[in-house]
C-alpha cells in the first residue's frame, strides 16, 4: 500500500526524502542485522559508530573540507549555539561583528550581548523589513569573527556571495540552507545548522568548526558549553543524538549517490527557484516581499491583495494537498519553502495550483 | 515476516517496547493522516502539539503530579542538566548539597565547581568504590537544594526510599530509573532524565520542576540556559526534539494502557530484579557487586571468576541473542540492564543461559 503523502512546504521541520524515510521504516525494528532498533543500539556499538563516522565522511566530502575543520554533533539547535558562539570565542578584549539580517541574526546578537560580550552591529537591513541582504559591510579589523546569517527562512532572503572581511573568519547559521550548495569553505571559521530544514529531523545542530578556533575555548566553561569538549570525543562525551545522526547520514548518502553532490543539488534548486520566481514575477495578483537580488532559493516569501485571499489560499492548497505555505507568525503573508527534497514536481504542481488560484479569485 | 530482534540488556541506548517500535514504523510515512512523517511535521501544528501535550498529561497521571510542577523537554541530556541546575538555582552566599554515589554524581558536582559554585558533599560512598548507598547523611540546613542520583548504571545501586532533608527539596538525576516506581514527589524540587534508558531514544531530557524554583532563574544567563525560558514556552523556545518526544508520549501511552501504571510496573520491575539477584546470590560463579541493600532494579552488575571468562561470557552470549551484557568500560565485569521494557520473559531466558554457561565453564 502507497501511503497518503502530501506536497510538503514547511519551513522547518521540513519534508525528508522519501527513499530515506522508506530506509529508516524498513530497518526499524531491526539495524543492519543487529536485532535491535536503531533507537536502541548504544552510542559506543559498532553499528553507531559506522553512523557517525559515515556522516562526518560524507560531510568532508560533499563540502571539501580540509583536515584543519572538524564535523561536530551538538544539541539545543542553533539557538544554543547563538550563546555558545561568544562564550567560547570571545575573551576580554576581544570583539566580533554581526551583520543583522533579521530574526535569527537579531537573536544571535542578543545572546553575545546578555553575557556582557562586545559585539558589533556591522550592516543591517532593518530599514526596510530586512528585505535584502547588506551590501557595503564595515567589517571591523581584528574582529575575532564575523558572524552572518545565510539564508533567512522568515524574510526570504539568502546570501548569494559571501562577503569579504579582510581575513576575520565567517561564522554563519546555515540551518536553513547548509548542503543546498557547494561553498566557499575556507573562508569559514565556523558553519553551524540546525538539522531540521535541509539535513535531518528536529534535534541536533550540526556545527563544523576550523580547528585553530578551540584554542580560544576557556577551559572554566561547563562541559558540555564548550566546543573542545566534542572534539575530543568526537561529539560523543555523553550520549548523542543517535536516530538524527543516522537520519543526518542517510540524507547526505541520498545527497552524494541519488543526487550526485552540491553542484548537482545547486543547479536542481536554482531552477525550482528560477521557476516559482518567474510565477511571483508575471503575477499582480502574488508579490514576492524579498528584493530580487537578495532572493531565497529555499524560502520563497510572497503576498496576495488581502489578508482574506492569504488566508484562504493557504486553506485552499492544504485541501488540495500542499502544506506548510502559511507565513511565519512573525510576518504573516504566505511562504513556500522548498529545500533539497522538495522536488521539481512539487514545485510544478504548487505553480499549477497557484495559476488556477488566480484565475479564480484574482 | 518477523524482524530479527535480540534480548537487548544495553544500559543505554536501551531496549524499547516493541509495541511502540512497531507503532511509530507503521505510521512513519504518514502520522496521523498528516500524509508527512512526524519527522516532516511543524513543532507549531496540530498533529505536534497533540504529542507533546499528551506527553506531559501522562506524566503528570503517572507520577501524580501537582500543578506546582512544570514538565519541560530539554536537550543537551542530563550533562546538560548538571551545568545548568547550580547556573539557575545558585546565586551569590547560596550552597547545595551532593550525595555522590559515584560517575554522574562526581561529574554533576565538577560542573557546578567549575562555575565557582558553593556545594558541599554531604555524602559519599567512594571509600568501597561505589558499592552502597549513603545512610547517615548530614545534609546543610537552608541549602538550596539536596542532588542526588537515584540509580547508578555503572555500580548497581539504587536509592530504595529517598533520605529526609529537613525540609530541603531534593533534585534528582533519575536518567536510570525514571518511571520505573512510584515517587513521592512532593519531596522533590526538580526530577530530571535523558530519555535513552527507560523512556525514549536518545535526544531528549525530561525535567520535572517545581515552579517557585523558577524564580531563582537569573536573567541574566544565555536564554538556552534558563529555565524559564522552556517553562513560558512550553518547551517550545526553538525547535524541540519532535521525535524523540513522540517516542517518548508512545512509551508513556505504553505504561498507562499496557503496563497499568507505575505501581504495576514497580512490581514486575521488583520481580524481574529478585528473579536475577536470586541467581547471583545462589552462585559462586557469578558474585553481584553492590550491597545487598544498595542493589539496583535496573542494572544488576556482577563478576565473574576472571576476566577471560568474562569476555567469553559476553561473547557467547551476543552468539546466542542477548546483547549489551558487557559492564561499563570504566569498572569492567558484567551488567545486565533490565529497564521497564525489559520483559520478564528475557530475564529467564538469560537466566537460562547463564545456568548452562557455569554448568560448561564453571
Amino acid at each position: 500500500m502507497t501511503a497518503h503523502r502530501i506536497y510538503n512546504f514547511n519551513a522547518g521541520p521540513a519534508a525528508l526524502p522519501l527513499s530515506v524515510l522508506e530506509t529508516i521504516q524498513a530497518e526499524f525494528l531491526d539495524f543492519q542485522g543487529s536485532g535491535m532498533s536503531v533507537t536502541e543500539i548504544s552510542h559506543r556499538s559498532k553499528w553507531f559508530d559506522a553512523v557517525i563516522e559515515d556522516a562526518i565522511a560524507r560531510t568532508r566530502r560533499l563540502l571539501g573540507l580540509s583536515d584543519q575543520y572538524e564535523v561536530l554533533f551538538l544539541q539545543g539547535g542553533a539557538s544554543m549555539q547563538f550563546a555558545m558562539i561568544p562564550m567560547n570565542f570571545l575573551g576580554d578584549g576581544d570583539t566580533a561583528d554581526y551583520v543583522n539580517t533579521g530574526t535569527w541574526a537579531t537573536k544571535a546578537i542578543k545572546e553575545a550581548r546578555i553575557q556582557g560580550k562586545t559585539v558589533t552591529e556591522a550592516a543591517t537591513s532593518e530599514d526596510r523589513g530586512f528585505a535584502y541582504i547588506p551590501k557595503d559591510i564595515a567589517f571591523t579589523p581584528g574582529a575575532v569573527y564575523a558572524h552572518i546569517t545565510s539564508n533567512n527562512t522568515i524574510k526570504g532572503t539568502q546570501w548569494d556571495a559571501f562577503p569579504e572581511t579582510g581575513g576575520v573568519p565567517l561564522v554563519a547559521d546555515m540551518s536553513s540552507d547548509i548542503m543546498s550548495r557547494p561553498l566557499p569553505v575556507d573562508k569559514f571559521g565556523m558553519i553551524y545548522a540546525g538539522a531540521q530544514k535541509n539535513i535531518g529531523p528536529a534535534g541536533v545542530c550540526m556545527v563544523i568548526l576550523r580547528k585553530d578556533l578551540l584554542e580560544r575555548t576557556p577551559s572554566s566553561l561547563p562541559t558540555m558549553l564548550r566546543y573542545t569538549t566534542f572534539a575530543e570525543k568526537n561529539s560523543m562525551y555523553n550520549t548523542p543524538p543517535c536516530f538524527a545522526i543516522y537520519t543526518i547520514q542517510l540524507v547526505l548518502k541520498w545527497l552524494e549517490e541519488t543526487i550526485g553532490g552540491l553542484e548537482k543539488m545547486a543547479a536542481v534548486n536554482q531552477a525550482k527557484g528560477d521557476k516559482l520566481y518567474s510565477l511571483l514575477d508575471g503575477s499582480d495578483f502574488y508579490q514576492g516581499t524579498a528584493d530580487a537580488d537578495s532572493r531565497s532559493l529555499m524560502n520563497v516569501t510572497f503576498r496576495l491583495p488581502s489578508e482574506d485571499l492569504e488566508k484562504q489560499f493557504v486553506a485552499d492548497a492544504l485541501a488540495a494537498g500542499f502544506g506548510g505555505l502559511k507565513g511565519h507568525r512573525s510576518v504573516g503573508g504566505c511562504r513556500a519553502s522548498i529545500y533539497n527534497a522538495t522536488g521539481m514536481d512539487a514545485i510544478e504542481a504548487l505553480m499549477d495550483f497557484m495559476r488556477e488560484f488566480e484565475r479564480k479569485m484574482g
